[in-house]
C-alpha cells in the first residue's frame, strides 16, 4: 500500500524494530540501579547519546532525550519563561508547528511575536531584533510544504543580536545532512519522523546550558527527570544513522523522482499549482493546489485508490479551516482548502511516485465526473 | 538471574512486547491523519482507553495517556499552579516520590507543606486543611518500603474539605487491585512498573477538568499534545490486563513467599530490622536494616552472587545521604546507611526468595569476616 504521509509519520525501520526489541529483551534494567546489568544499561544509554552526538554534531552531554518533539519544543519556551527577565519577549515564525506556536503564547503570552513569512514560504533573515527578545524560534524545513528555512543564517544574526536560536529540526533530519545544524542554540529532533518508534526525540542545549526539563530526578545529566526509555532510543539512534548512512548516496535520485511526479502531476491535472515550486524544498514533499475539489475529497479518493495523502499537517487535521501555514503565506482560504500534501520516505521508488501521479489523474476525473 | 528489584523496573511482560511488536508494525499510522489506516489506529487508541478505564476505574475520556510518572506528577502540579488563585497551596506527603517533592516545590515554592509521616511509614489522615490549601497528593504505596497508604480515607477528607486529591499509584497498580482509586481525582500510572514498556504512563483527571499537559495539537481528547505513542499505550494496557487477571488468584501465594523470606532473613542474620513489618505492605518488598554494613556493600556482595538488589529508590540512587522515606519516619542516619530494598515479582517463586535468603547469610559471612 503506497505510503505518502511520511512527514506526518513514519513505518518504523527495521533497525529501529531490532534495536528496540533487543533492547526491551535483554536490556531492561533501570540505569540507575545499583548493579552490573543496570551499569551495562546506563553504558548503552551513553553510547546511544555519543552516537547520537556523531550523527548530528557536538558534544554528548549537549544532548537531552525527551518523550518527543512536542515535549522539547514546550520545554523550551518554560525553560525561557522561568530564566528570563519580566517582559522579555520572544519570536516564532509563522508558520511553525503548533507545539512551538502554542508553547510560545502560553509560556509568553502578549510577549510573543510572529515573524511573518514572506510568500515563498521562508522566514527571510530578521534585521532587527529588539533588546527584550532573548529566544528566536524558527523551524529548519516545514511540514506542510516541505520549503527550507535559511537557519544558518538566521541563527547567526539572532546570536549577534544577543539571543538564543531554536530550531525545530524534526522534518529536517534523517532527510537531509545536519550540516551546522549544532551551531543552533536549541534544536528539537523526532524520532517517529525518520523511522524511529513514537514516544521518543531529543533537544540538544547550549554549553553550560541549567536547562531543567521535567524535575524528580537526576537522569539526563540532570536536565530531564524520569527513568530512561532505553529500547526507544536506541532505536532512534539506530533508524538516524540508518537514514544518515543512505543520505549522501541517494539524494539527487530521491529528488529525480520527486520532480517526474510533479512534471506528471501538473500534465494530468492542469491549473495545479505545487507550493514553493523552485524553491529549495525537502526532497520528499509536495503540496499542491488542485484547481478544484476540497482536499477532504481528494484524500477520500485517494484512499479508495489505495494510496495515503494528507490534508496538511496530522497534528491539525481535527482543525476546522485551513491552513495557517499558507495563510502566513498569503494564500487566500478558498485555495488553501484544496491544498493536498503528499510525502514520499526513502524507500518510495520512481515507480510509486508515478502510480500515486497516475492514482491522482484517476481521481480527479472521478470528482470532476 | 534473580532479579529482585522489581520496584525500579520490571522486565517487560510477553504480552507487552507482542503488543508493542504488533502495533509498531502493523498499526505504525498517525491516529489523527484522514485515511483508514489513520482511522484504525485511532480506533485501536480509543479502545486501549477503554481497556484501561476498565481495568482501573472509572470513563475513558478521563484518562490521559503520558510519557511516564515523571511527566504525569509535574503536570498536575503544574495545572494547579496555573489554574489556582495567588497564594494557593499544595500539601505533599514526606514520602513522596521525587517527581512528586520536587514539582510541588517548583511549582508552588514557599506554599509547599510537608504531611509529616509516623514512624510506621504512613500518612495519617489529615485533621486540618487550611482553606488556601487546593491541592494534596499522597502515594498509593511507597516505592522504598512497600508500606500501603491510607488513600481512601484521606481522598474522602481532602475533598471534603474542598481540596483536590492526587495519588501516584505507580507502585500498587498491577501489584493490588485497584479498588476505588479512580474516587481519587488525580491517579498516576506508570508502565514499566507493571511490565509494561518504558516512556508510558497515564493519569486520571477528574471529569470535566480542563487539565492541559504539554502544548500543540488536539490528541488525547484536547488534554495532551504529541503524536500519541500507540505501541507503548496498547503494550501498557496488554501488561496491566496479564497483570489484574493474576492478582485475584496468586496474591495469598506471594504474601506467603515472601513471609518466608523474611523469616529466614531474620534467623539468617540476627538484628536485622524489617521496616514496617506488621504493617500493610506491598506482597513484594522488602527493605530492611541489616545490624552492620553500608547497604552499597550488601548490594555489591550480593551482585557478585548474582542477585540484583537495591539500595532504595533507583531515581535516588546518585544522591548522597540517605533515603528521605527513612528520615522522614525518624530512622536515624547511621542506620539508614544500612537500607537494603529487595522487590520481588509476579514471576518470582518460593525457591527464587529462600535462594535470595541464603545468598544474603553468605554475603554476611563475607562482609563481616
Amino acid at each position: 500500500m503506497p505510503y505518502f504521509d511520511y512527514n506526518a509519520t513514519t513505518p518504523p525501520h527495521p533497525a529501529a524494530l531490532a534495536a528496540w526489541r533487543e533492547t526491551a529483551e535483554q536490556f531492561w534494567h533501570n540505569p540507575s540501579s545499583p548493579y552490573r546489568a543496570a551499569a551495562r544499561a546506563h553504558a548503552l544509554m551513553e553510547e546511544a547519546r555519543e552516537q547520537l552526538a556523531a550523527l548530528v554534531g557536538g558534544s554528548p552531554e549537549n544532548y537531552v532525550f525527551t518523550s518527543g518533539a512536542t515535549e522539547a519544543n514546550n520545554a523550551v519556551f518554560a525553560h525561557f519563561a522561568k530564566s528570563s527577565p519580566p517582559g522579555a519577549q520572544v519570536v516564532v515564525s509563522a508558520i511553525e508547528h503548533p507545539s512551538v506556536l502554542e508553547a510560545a503564547s502560553y509560556w509568553f503570552p502578549g510577549r510573543t511575536h510572529l515573524w511573518e513569512v514572506n510568500p515563498r514560504g521562508t522566514a527571510p533573515p530578521l534585521q532587527m531584533l529588539g533588546r527584550e527578545v532573548v529566544l528566536v524560534s524558527v523551524q529548519a524545513a516545514n511540514n506542510e510544504t516541505g520549503v527550507l528555512q535559511p537557519w544558518n543564517e538566521n541563527a547567526i544574526r539572532v546570536q549577534a543580536a544577543g539571543a538564543r536560536y531554536h530550531c525545530d529540526a524534526s522534518q529536517w533530519l534523517g532527510k537531509l545532512a545536519p550540516g551546522k545544524l549544532v551551531d543552533c542554540d536549541f534544536v528539537t529532533g523526532l524520532g517517529h519522523k525518520f523511522g524511529g518508534p513514537k514516544g521518543v526525540g531529543f533537544l540538544k542545549i547550549p554549553p553550560g546550558c541549567d536547562f531543567h526539563g521535567q524535575r524528580g530526578g537526576e537522569q539526563e545529566h540532570n536536565h530531564r527527570a524520569g527513568t530512561e526509555n532505553l529500547p526507544a532510543i536506541r532505536a532512534m539512534v539506530a533508524a538516524l544513522a540508518a537514514r544518515s548512512a543512505e543520505l549522501e548516496t541517494r539524494q539527487a535520485e530521491w529528488e529525480r523522482a520527486r520532480a517526474g511526479f510533479e512534471t506528471a502531476l501538473l500534465s494530468a491535472i492542469p491549473g495545479t499549482v505545487v507550493v514553493g515550486a523552485g524553491i529549495p524544498r525537502l526532497w520528499n514533499t509536495v503540496m499542491f493546489l488542485p484547481p478544484r475539489h476540497a482536499n477532504t475529497r481528494w484524500v477520500a479518493a485517494l484512499d479508495r485508490r489505495g494510496f495515503q495523502i494528507s490534508t496538511g499537517s496530522a497534528c491539525a487535521t481535527g482543525h476546522a479551516g485551513p491552513s495557517h501555514v499558507l495563510a502566513a503565506m498569503g494564500v487566500e482560504a478558498e485555495a488553501a482548502r484544496r491544498a493536498v500534501r503528499v510525502s514520499g520516505g526513502w524507500e518510495t521508488t520512481v515507480a510509486d511516485w508515478a502510480a500515486l501521479a497516475k492514482a491522482l489523474s484517476e481521481a480527479a476525473v472521478e470528482l470532476d465526473g
